[in-house]
């Protein structure tokens, strides 16, 4: 058995935790308000392992049983889980626990949480993100080796931004709790009669919370609703994919330390680990008990769990149809770069990437004139191929695959658009694979499973191919007359099948004015005109509203009060005012 | 055709409205935060008819159509409403409409909502809300003769206080929606290079909005629902129940001509009315268009609505066990007077109404010792039969029954009982009805439908009986070994069986600390020892949470985030910073 890192602090009570976390609360607190640019984590080291020693003890975690004292379950070697980047099995058990028993075991731990005060909850909280924050380095290799991600995306993406996210919705749960008043005097006349009662009101949690997480970028949706949950005084069930465990295992674990370094039952989190061949999520999601479910992953399974989890209050982010709506650039080569980055960073395994690059037949305006259509195709191929020809750039931007089906998918769609290319009927355009998908040799990993994207050109006829989510690295460039059919179309798929991102390119203030309504009205946030240092697709914490809940794409808004509201609920006592309380 | 006082203000712009109402909008928010007693009618008269000049204009009303200006529908005389008081149709008629026609009209009249900000939408709802005041003795007197509630309660229950709890939820929905910041200015480095960005959050609404009333007490529900939802600025389509029509017809009738006044689509609030016949609500409410539904009504259709309206958020108040736990008086006689009061208001046709009364068999103490079971038993029943006993009196508080088939189910359970009264086992309690339902004539309306409430002796081998809501005035009286046994029970009943209320008498404070718990965990809202002028189960606005949402008596809390926070979401672009934003 191996541990982590040693905990950041000694054994703390949580109220000595929620006056050491209270200041960063605070400023947490007022970003959430503001919505202005805030990180816990700028200019911060992590305090644990870097480098050779984050690797060593990576390593040592590798091939063995993950020590998660007190969790109940049989320890059981998980074999679903192979590195992208060496394809080699990660070799760590975990215990695996029947569903009941988990449950069992979250509704006795749900007393632990419901005798603290927000502000205790709170600071357990920061805690638990501070010490995950210590390991960040650790835990983001767990993140690679599972995900496919770069080593910076592990640390960043995986690591500090989800982390930030966890900690805005600590923040924004922290807000709406500490708006519930805990009590009240109250007084009136009633006829003659002065009637003066004193009134208590008690947050009361909902119980047991599942939260499912997908195999690609765990740790951005899972932190939110785990912290979200523990706020509110549920219990917390995390059911990773089963090809993607390592890193949310070692998070349950500083999780379920940090409660019990404070006193607290370490049952208040737990990990629920199953096997592709013998899936439990369904069990869980659907076992009377489970209150809430916060699930991630395809759109086909989230709607199965909305349909069947009727006990629970379910919250949804699955899949969409990122669009980007090309009109004119101000600068033609870093519009290309930022779309071309979009597209690449991690393979498109996000949810925020684009898919949909809509391109208008009569060309792009620029400042140097109107550039053809054809010519905008070409700019970007060039601009994704240059992303690929630097190993160690695509290794760092590109990322490898998570899973071998996504390279099936990719390959079966190509030789489908092949085929297509050969059937073109007259006066449709012509059906064309403009980048081929092809594996790139990453630097240190000779076996890692990589691709470049696929990029194709389609016509608005081919809708059977474009009007569905393809996971992973594929583009297509859709011809269309003129911008505005473009926005009309985007913004149609976007309510319809759903989106989380929109992207303009354009100079004209009234079709930026269109696109804000339409994709508003559609739920599609949009990134208008961004170029340079920062992935247009990168979501802000604290700024950017992630998933708008008007359309198909989820409906787990990080994070506004609607994320927070709907998982604990008031209920009041009222009798007459004692002498001591007037 | 009639119409009914004209409007309080002339025309007015939504800004003006803003500005006018700003001040009763910000002690309503306070009142919201703090839930300190707080009412925007108190020592204020009605500004429209009253007395005889009420009664007039009521009249006038009866026997014709309703004027809707501009409502689409074919005039239909509504032959389901009699009056409970004269058992006379009342004889109006309303535009009854294609279900699909109102979703369009609500669809095209959402932009009007939306172009306003959050203040004007305010200003406009507080108008509203001011002009049905304006009319309160008017739309009182409609109350009566559908719901069969006394004048008084007509004007309070239905009028007052249904008010304030509109307000309540304007200024919580105005408290909610405030919180989302219009724009924020961005800023954070990525690289060597600083990217400033402006942002923009709007707020989006959901789309058309059903409220379906009950019959006996539609006002409560509908106000918060309506203006919850023109808040987040949602249409809305008023549905009340096929026999009780008249006052939420006349409500849309005022809301529609503020709209207009203000220059705004009326069509933002409509109403769909049916007969029992041919009823149109769950075509209304499954329609793909149709986002959100507030139902009140029975737990049975509630489910209904709960498991096929799937394409909406749905908001129910539905019914429950209401449960008294007996314990020590320190008033004995003020004691029975408020459990007296609390099963006899409006003949129990109300939420809050308390069924099952649990009387411990070693019986209760008091100042003047231990009064037996029996004693106990006798006391309530005298404390319920003298209300009878002054026809006028009753009147005001019994009132009359709403439904034909409310004293037929009476009538049913009372030969239940009697039957079960002559197959007692040996050991158990003896079932006995204590006081039989019978009618008492009612000054003015000598063909009004009238009873006393039926009471009965159970034990706890007799639960098929009392888990389960008996609408109307029906009282079990509940043998136990002991309060804490009761409590039990009824804790566990209104988790199990849903309960808004449940009330405690005892001068235990241990018993209290237990009896919190149990109904906080229960969710159900608990007085404790109240007695005197105001009914115990009297829910004021913007103190006392109204449906706690953890159990099956309902999710729609009056008022709570969790009531606003799902009725819109927000949607945000970003762009560079612009030179003058920054």
């Amino acid at each position: 058995m191996t541990t982590i890192t040693p905990a950041l602090a000694s054994t703390c009570t949580p109220s000595e935790l929620a006056a050491r976390h209270g200041r960063l609360l605070s400023a947490a607190a007022r970003a959430v308000t503001t919505r202005a640019a805030f990180s816990a984590f700028a200019d911060r080291a992590p305090s644990g392992p870097q480098g050779d020693e984050a690797t060593a003890r990576f390593e040592a975690l590798l091939e063995t049983p993950l020590n998660l004292p007190g969790h109940r379950g049989t320890v059981t070697l998980q074999t679903d889980e192979i590195s992208p980047w060496t394809r080699l099995p990660l070799g760590v058990s975990y215990p695996r626990a029947e569903a009941a028993a988990l449950i069992d075991n979250a509704q006795r731990a749900q007393a632990t949480l419901s005798s603290l005060s927000i502000d205790e909850r709170a600071g357990l909280c920061v805690e638990m993100i501070e010490r995950m924050f210590a390991d960040n380095v650790v835990l983001g290799l767990a993140a690679m080796h599972t995900t496919g991600q770069g080593r910076g995306m592990s640390q960043s993406g995986s690591g500090t931004n989800a982390l930030d996210r966890g900690l805005e919705a600590v923040a924004a749960a922290w807000q709406v709790l500490s708006r519930v008043p805990s009590n009240a005097t109250w007084e009136q006349t009633f006829g003659a009669e002065l009637v003066a009662l004193e009134k208590t009101y008690r947050i009361v949690p909902m119980g047991p919370a599942l939260v499912v997480a997908c195999a690609s970028f765990p740790a951005w949706n899972v932190y939110p609703a785990v912290f979200a949950n523990l706020m509110a005084g549920n219990p917390v069930i995390v059911k990773p994919h089963p090809s993607s465990v390592l890193q949310m295992a070692l998070a349950v674990s500083i999780m379920r330390e940090t409660l019990t370094d404070a006193g607290c039952a370490a049952d208040a989190v737990q990990l629920a680990v199953d096997s592709a061949a013998k899936p439990v999520t369904s069990v869980l999601a659907t076992h009377p008990a489970m209150r809430i479910v916060d699930f991630t992953g395809s759109a086909r399974y989230g709607s199965w769990v909305e349909e069947n989890a009727r006990q629970a209050r379910v919250y949804t982010e699955t899949s969409g149809l990122n669009s980007v709506v090309l009109d004119s650039f101000s600068d033609t080569d870093a519009a290309f770069r930022a779309i071309a980055g979009a597209v690449s960073l991690f393979s498109a395994q996000m949810c925020t990437a684009p898919q949909n690059i809509y391109i208008p037949e009569s060309g792009v305006v620029t400042p140097d004139g109107i550039l053809s259509a054809d010519e905008v195709e070409q700019g970007l191929v060039a601009a994704v191929e240059a992303i690929a020809e630097s190993p160690r750039r695509a290794a760092a931007v590109l990322g490898a695959i998570q899973s071998d089906r996504t390279l099936d998918e990719i390959a079966a769609l190509t030789t489908t658009l092949r085929a297509q290319a050969n059937e073109q009927a007259l006066g449709q355009v012509q059906v064309q694979v403009l980048s081929e998908p092809r594996s790139w040799p990453a630097p240190d990993f000779a076996d890692a499973r990589t691709s470049t994207p696929l990029i194709a050109r389609v016509g608005l006829d081919n809708e059977n191919l474009f009007t569905h989510e393809c996971f992973g690295p594929v583009v297509f460039l859709i011809r269309v007359p003129d911008a505005r059919t473009a926005l009309k179309r985007a913004a149609n798929d976007a309510a319809t099948h759903g989106a989380i991102t929109a992207f303009l390119y354009s100079t004209d203030d009234n079709l930026i004015d269109s696109a804000e309504d339409a994709f508003a009205a559609a739920g599609a946030s949009l990134t208008i005109n961004v170029t340079g240092a920062m992935p247009i697709n990168f979501s802000a914490a604290f700024s950017d509203f992630h998933v708008s809940g008007l359309n198909p794409a989820g409906t787990a808004t990080l994070t506004d009060d609607s994320f927070v509201a709907g998982r604990f609920r008031v209920v009041q006592s009222r009798r007459p005012l004692r002498p001591s309380h007037n």
